[in-house]
């Protein structure tokens, strides 16, 4: 009997080749053969490669093949390469706005997106408007699982959830795994402890945070997966305008050293604020507490915030978390009185990059 | 800009509608319309009804549609009637052989199979080799996230792991909601606690149990989901040739209670037992110990096994585990040394059915 649902190939073109970009490569490029992928075009800020029958690369070629391109990266001769192909899939793995802002064209023009980069889904509604816009003419589909969570099941969940039926009430996690690796430092059920900045320091060596640690501790980060995380809620689908700039964020980083714009000054400026991070966690301590950084979708409430939270030592924020861990747990109607709970690693270039390929399979 | 990919309808049939498939129905029919989904066929052991064009029911109507009718299910004449559709789906909401034996008919003929019915996959390797063979000849697919863990991102996220090229080395968990509750209440951190026969009387009358729960101790469910999981990894593909039946399992029922075929007379002769367990209770109390039914793939040791085993009152099988959760603990190369962790109510007919719903999801 022939092949009735025989799948045509989906041609990917990958853009940004960074930690995630590259390691994308090499998963797809490790696919057992034949995979249902035909990598097209690879793009760095400066240079693209584009072919559309395939690129000839190999893991240990791609990136002197990138490198030696003579063709500079434009994203609009790109949406119409792609629109030229059967089925094709814009992959963003940049941070970048300007590449976020032209998903509506590629989306118009039918070609997917998938993406681990949180700008246009955490932005303005208008932007978000519009992709939503372009993908229903179009039918043309913009998977983000990586977005939050990197290759944990958090955006699928939510979205299934939702899709059958059933009523979100709260969400509420630990988004950021540098939020998550310094608190579960810094705050423990035991008393005493290193001082904030010591963990913000040491976090910094490890290269677990930004350059500029600030980055992480303004709290925008949180904010932006939260609102990636709202807008799936029918509910709140329109309850923040601005995107992560709606969101009721608190920032970890002290007024005083908000204009400091080199990193290591920042860092070596930060223990003249211990004192108050030192009071937080005793007053945590004394009603039984510790402190965790999480973000909360109140859909009930219809409250969305990223706060410096206590939570009871036997509470799994408490007990469960360790290292950079990410955990979110979804109150529902059905998950209920006990939530459905994910947790694990929520960073990395490889669970990423595979947030990135479960999209892909899916649309495969 | 016409729609470049628009999606054709899914036709689907649905055979068993006991407490999964009544509620898969009502969420099937309360999706926002224009939904991908036509309900073609409703079946139960006894009567069908079948319209190509698409079922006149509403929430209210198809339980007496389907009494009414005055056809028997026929399950080669229902994959004859679904072959001729542009694309339909099986989805088998019973627990029956007979129909699993049939997947192989369904999928030769372009007919998906959905199902949360954990029999085709966990029993021998010949019938799931032809379900393997039928899929791969006509491109239809199969989907059982609901087999594992109900609507909990299980199957789905070790399918991830596995074809991003992540390796797994062990999953660990509880996948027994019954199991689950019982330990939780019968195995605490504490001294004392209630008998094992006081604890599995009490779940069977809260309805937590099968009609006889020695369905539930003898742990063949838990083999099932194992060997389902097992199979999901290309280096055990092989390894289970009888499915659950290969599997290491440890009964819970006592050699001298397992001719007793009455429920009711089983839990009436448990209190015998109850020392046994004390005893292993305490042993385990005595290292820092609590008691769990978990089940186990050893992927580094080849070793598939279900089994009652002691873990550390700090570990979240003791700290983070309540009512009937499951959990599911995966380690891999990537999420090493912290494993990803899913965690929720691991049965019910509302989460079994979002399980379900996922599936048709991610065919249309
Ligand atoms: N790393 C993680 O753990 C993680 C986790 C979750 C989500 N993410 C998200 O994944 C994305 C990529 O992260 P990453 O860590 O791989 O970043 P990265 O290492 O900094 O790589 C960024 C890549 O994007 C390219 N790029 C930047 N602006 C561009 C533009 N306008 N046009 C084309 N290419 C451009 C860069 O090109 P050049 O090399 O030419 O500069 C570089 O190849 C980000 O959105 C990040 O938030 C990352
Ligand atoms: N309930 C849960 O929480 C849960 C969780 C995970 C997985 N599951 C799985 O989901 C499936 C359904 O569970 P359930 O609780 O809904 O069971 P159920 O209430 O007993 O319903 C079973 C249905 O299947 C029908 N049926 C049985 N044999 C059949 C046959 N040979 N041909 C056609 N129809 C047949 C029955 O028809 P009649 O009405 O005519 O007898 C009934 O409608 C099972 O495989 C179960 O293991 C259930």
């Amino acid at each position: 009997m022939p092949a009735r649902h025989a799948i045509p190939q989906l041609s990917v073109a990958i853009v940004g080749v960074g930690l995630v970009g590259a390691e994308l490569i090499s998963q797809l490029l490790s696919l057992p053969q034949p995979s249902p992928f035909t990598l097209v075009s690879l793009s760095s800020s400066k240079r693209t490669v584009f072919s559309p029958s395939g690129l000839e690369i190999t893991p240990s070629t791609w990136a002197s093949s990138l490198s030696s391109s003579t063709s500079t990266l434009n994203l609009q001769q790109l949406a119409l390469q792609l629109s030229s192909l059967d089925r094709a899939v814009l992959v963003d793995n940049t941070a970048s706005q300007a590449v976020a802002d032209l998903y509506p064209l590629f989306l118009q023009n039918g070609i997917h997106v998938v993406t681990p980069n949180k700008k246009a889904f955490s932005g303005s509604q208008e932007l978000y408007d519009a992709i939503l816009k372009a993908s229903k003419e179009s039918g043309a589909r913009w998977l983000n699982e990586s977005t939050v969570g990197a290759g944990l099941p958090v955006v699928q969940t939510l979205k299934d959830l939702v899709a059958s039926g059933d009523k979100v009430k709260k969400i509420e996690g630990v988004f950021s795994g540098t939020m998550s690796y310094i608190f579960n430092e810094f705050s423990t059920a035991n008393p005493g402890g290193p001082s904030f900045s010591s963990v913000v320091r040491i976090a910094r060596e490890k290269g677990y945070t930004e350059p500029h640690p600030a980055d992480d501790l303004n709290g925008a980060d949180v904010a932006r997966k939260l609102s990636i995380l709202a807008r799936s809620i029918p509910s709140l689908q329109n309850s923040l305008p601005a995107g992560y700039a709606s969101v009721s964020t608190r920032s970890l980083v002290p007024s005083a050293l908000e204009a400091i714009s080199d990193g290591t000054e920042f860092v070596e400026r930060l223990p003249e604020f211990d004192e108050q991070f030192d009071k937080m966690r005793e007053e945590a301590r004394a009603e039984g507490s510790v402190l965790r950084f999480v973000g909360v979708v109140d859909v009930e409430k219809g409250v969305v915030k990223a706060d410096l939270e206590r939570y009871p030592t036997a509470h799994p924020f408490a007990t469960s978390l360790g290292g950079s861990d990410n955990i979110v747990m979804f109150h529902t109607e059905r998950y209920s009185p006990r939530p459905l709970i994910v947790q694990g690693a929520g960073a990395g270039a490889a669970v990423t990059a595979m947030g990135v390929m479960s999209d892909l399979f899916k649309l495969a």
